[in-house]
């Protein structure tokens, strides 16, 4: 077949590729990643590159936009021949960032393993056996299981497939001193490291948080519990589309399409996996147990699962309980029989990912009633305590993430997350995740702008520009009112960053989906705000939300700021208790049976809460005392 | 790196391999498989073949013998440039007789699933599902395992990841009508295979027999226990030596040794499905379940285990219970999430063979003690009955296998199987395996050959040839007096087919070996030959056996011929019994740990009778009435 060149520009990198492969494609093979947040459907419009030399062809049907000057949707246009194409770094998909959790939980709260003094899932003991002789001719496993199950009573005990193929030289070379090294699954205790001689080397295991946008990996000391390393980048299923529901459409529309899926969440992971190994100066092989945990449509990507039930009424995913499984069945770069264990979900949108928070804030602990939100695409929480909980999820689209705005941008480098709006000039001024000039606005920032806007009056109680508002950057653009936030020749992307009513329309229904969920979980179960004890906020978003800001524009309840807990990434802290504790996963096994969830998508109530909250804070004022209108 | 072409004739075959690759190892890469009983140590001289055009060099320090005619050892001769070899048909390595086995239990014996009325390790449902609504929407797999669990009262239940991938297309595609095939294991039902709407297509297995000469494949419909089709080769291992010792010691010895004999092993197995799947028009994918049953060394290659401490005293094996492993683990070439089950051994040299021997004779199913013996490099034995089983191996030496012996061959085709002498002129007739002229003598063929020597009075009771025997083909050769069984113009080899003195004693040692093994084992139960109610013959020498000809020269013990049964391939019939039911896979769990094993190698008492055995028909002729003198 006759393949074409593709030269990519700045950085001179090239694929070859057949003839009608598109830009986005023969890019992703070229190592440069690019922006794709409607997975290639030609809708976002972030991956807009020009066209230098050569010729592309467009869709069949749907004309390139800005074929003039050459520029063309990477996703819309097929290679046609040589082409050399220019990619200006606004439809790079730059390193997001990623919250890799500090390990620290926050003073005065009790998070963690949920039984203190919990029994390790991994073990380790130091042997000296007997030889064996012409009469005492026990096979080397026989003599050492007979050996290990007093250890281990009352469980079946079994070995791997690696360990047994260490035993017969490890026990030769340690002259019958032996290290033994065994994990504790549901029904079975299995030994999975024999090592000559005494030794006290780790045992290493791995945490993982998919993220829909992050992939978050712990290396872990299975002994210790100590997190020994940390490493995170963002999702490589990106490329396919920016959110869970584009992806189950590429994944069952396409051509391969769940295979690419799995492939681009495995190379994310391993990717992760291999920079930590060369870190910390280990062979991947040696990491013996993993946990990993993300939401429904996650988990069955990793597994390989067909997701397309997920988002077709009513809704329900192939399994929320998973078996564990070899490393090797799932392309989990480690030791080929590693076993890894998968967080289970209550439902389609409340998945592993939740599960692991709940377990890492140990809601199931505690007497009070506590709430655990998780703000993303989907705006996910869980009302209870050791007795019930009761959970849901609502859509809040992608504008926490960036998406669906006109100046929205993921939180990477150049993302304006914090915005100020001088009460009485009106001049913005603008906070940088550092590392480019401005970009866009990442979700805390979009959260920051509304409620600046709101607190100095620019815009109203529905989040329209008040024309006496009197800011000096407001203009009308060609989609309504927008107010200059950047100018061009400040930004990064020689644009102008600005920020108009339909951009805030959406910020307001996705806060208002938030704190609906939050009002028909109350209601439910009957509960007031203030019987409310502490509220969990979980996950990277969370982490760098500006509180005041998010109750300012209702998006969470007005609540003194003590009863906010900021749990970091409690999906990969989670994972890291069920890798540790083989309580901790039958913990978390009950607790996803146990949880009730409501289904959002056809509860009467949770309309009217939405409807309500499409105001600044809110048309229930009474429940914002502390926002001055 | 510069390659050099060897091209092999008849035939034409050609490989390109770098400079100083051996002969043997060059002809193995263009698929023409050379013998090498000795692995490639240049010792058993099967591997001889010409070099027409080019040059060889010899393996260093060793002169390549015949260099003159070109003729040169394979395993010695290393690739110095392009070269042509011309292939002599006795030194390829034919395509073995295999005992595929007949399926047919032999009249009035009851062998097979040792409980009547057995419960199959595998079943299925088919189910007729509530579709999930807004107000049911468990996942599918809770759906279905909460349905199943009734079924599998008592057990753990759990789901392959190959099955939890077909089952949301599966649920859907059969409107809630499905199919459910599920395998029990030791601690836990496992559902292997998810199918749409109401079928009764069969669930496939594998019953696999490793022998360390020939490998045996069934392909099994594991519902009805039927065998679909079977199919058969020579283990592919034999280009790394004819016998275990031999293998082990390449295994331990060369770099990737022991992965050179796993897959070996594997592409031999392998092989023998493509053609099963071929013929029945089935995906190997399809196969859900196996079974593998090979004596212990054969089970270490499989698995990847180190064998080597098998052949040093105290003759430890690595394992001898092996936990299942799926398909992928191991490399076969079936679905890869299947569960792979391996019969598990007594002891180094009684191995899962044995035990499923034991399994299909019924062995511990009956009062009466009888005798089992599988007689092949090793000769292994076990007498018992349902309350006690004791068992032993001894070292037969390669002879039955034709190896060490001047005109031996394996059983292929070409091979003489009977041979007569007439008492009166001493012409000796001989019967062939076909398909080819006559190249050597096999196992069985040699225990004729001595038999109807010894009873035309050729050689005397020490097995020396007598002067005045008056056999016509009598001569003395190099290694002395031998007598000529084919001359050359008659054999396929160009060279005389003769039967020697040297022969003849290492068939003696064989045969004395195997009777010593049967003899101990009764003196150590203290029970009479007369008190054995049966004697079961196994495996696939044994099938070929002509029982007067075996107990006139002291191989079997003087029973009455009914008293023998011929099981034919015990070890796949074993290994088909474990598969088809969970109850034999414990048994053959409980027979592995509960057989009293004597290793001969220390027990002065096997000396003796090795040494009394050495006549013929022994040194005891009370023990053998029916045989004159």
């Amino acid at each position: 077949m006759e393949l074409s060149s593709v030269r990519l520009h700045p950085g001179g990198r090239q694929a070859r590729v057949p003839r009608g492969t598109t830009l986005l494609a023969a890019a992703g093979l070229a190592g440069v990643e690019l922006r794709s947040g409607c997975g290639g459907l030609g809708t976002c419009l972030q991956c807009m590159v020009q066209v230098k030399e050569g010729r592309v062809l467009p869709e069949s049907g749907r004309p390139a936009p800005e074929t003039a000057a050459g520029w063309v949707l990477a996703c819309q246009a097929r290679v046609d021949g040589d082409v050399a194409v220019v990619i200006p770094e606004s439809s790079r998909l730059g390193e997001h960032r990623v919250l890799l959790d500090t390990g620290v939980a926050p003073a005065g709260i009790t998070c963690g393993l949920p039984v203190p003094g919990y029994a390790p899932r991994c073990r380790r003991l130091q042997l000296s056996l007997e030889p064996p002789t012409l009469q005492d001719s026990a096979d080397d496993w026989t003599r050492l299981g007979n050996r290990l199950r007093r250890e281990v009573a009352g469980q079946a005990l079994t070995v791997g497939p690696g360990a047994l193929r260490q035993l017969a030289p490890a026990l030769r070379e340690g002259d019958w001193q032996v290290t033994v090294t065994w994990v504790e699954l549901d029904d079975r205790a299995e030994v999975v490291q024999v090592s000559p001689g005494h030794h006290a080397l780790p045992a290493l295991g791995l945490a993982v948080d998919i993220g829909t946008t992050t992939v978050v990996v712990h290396l872990v000391d299975l002994l210790s519990g100590a997190v020994v390393d940390r490493e995170g980048s963002y999702n490589r299923q990106s490329r396919y589309g920016d959110d869970v529901i584009t992806r189950i459409i590429y994944a069952a529309g396409e051509d391969r399409g769940l295979a690419c899926l799995q492939e681009a969440v495995l190379e994310t992971i391993n990717g992760n996996l291999a920079r930590l190994a060369e870190r910390n100066r280990i062979d991947p092989a040696e990491i013996v147990l993993a946990a990993v945990a993300g939401n429904t449509t996650m988990a069955h990507l990793f597994w390989g699962l067909d997701p397309r039930q997920i988002r077709l009424e009513p809704y329900i995913p192939a399994a929320c309980h998973f078996p564990p499984a070899r490393a090797r069945e799932l392309g989990l770069g480690i030791r080929p029989d590693a076993w890894v264990l998968t967080l289970p979900a209550v439902a389609s949108y409340v998945g592993g990912d939740i599960v692991a928070g709940l377990l890492y804030a140990g809601l199931t602990a505690q007497d009070e009633v506590c709430l655990l939100i998780d703000i993303g695409t989907n705006g996910e929480m869980v009302l209870g305590n050791r007795e019930w909980q009761v959970a849901c999820a609502c859509s809040a689209g992608p504008a926490f993430e960036g998406g669906g705005i006109g100046c929205g941008t993921r939180a990477m480098p150049g993302a304006i997350e914090r915005v100020r709006v001088d009460a009485v000039t009106g001049e913005v001024t603008v906070g940088l995740i550092a590392g480019a000039p401005p970009l866009g606005v990442c979700g805390s920032g979009l959260i920051d702008a509304l409620a600046a806007l709101r607190g100095a009056g620019v815009i109203d109680r529905a989040g329209r520009f008040r024309p006496e508002g009197g800011a000096p950057g407001l203009r009308r653009g060609e989609l309504g009112p927008e107010l200059v936030l950047v100018p061009a020749e400040a930004s990064g992307s020689g644009r102008d960053l600005v920020i108009g009513e339909t951009d805030i329309e959406s910020l307001l229904r996705a806060k208002a989906a938030v704190f609906a969920g939050i009002r028909t979980l109350l209601r439910a179960v009957e509960f007031d705000l203030g019987q409310v004890f502490r509220i969990y906020i979980a996950g990277g978003f969370g982490n760098y939300l500006n509180v005041p800001g998010a109750v300012a524009i209702g998006l969470l309840p007005d609540l003194p700021a003590e009863k906010y807990v900021f749990l970091g990434n409690t999906s990969v802290q989670g994972a890291r208790l069920v890798l540790l504790s083989k309580e901790a996963g039958e913990e978390a096994s009950a607790l996803a049976r146990n949880v009730t969830y409501l289904e959002l998508s056809a509860d009467v109530r949770f309309m009217e809460e939405f409807q309500a909250g499409l105001f600044l804070p809110h048309t229930n004022l009474s429940w914002f005392p502390s926002v001055r209108d």
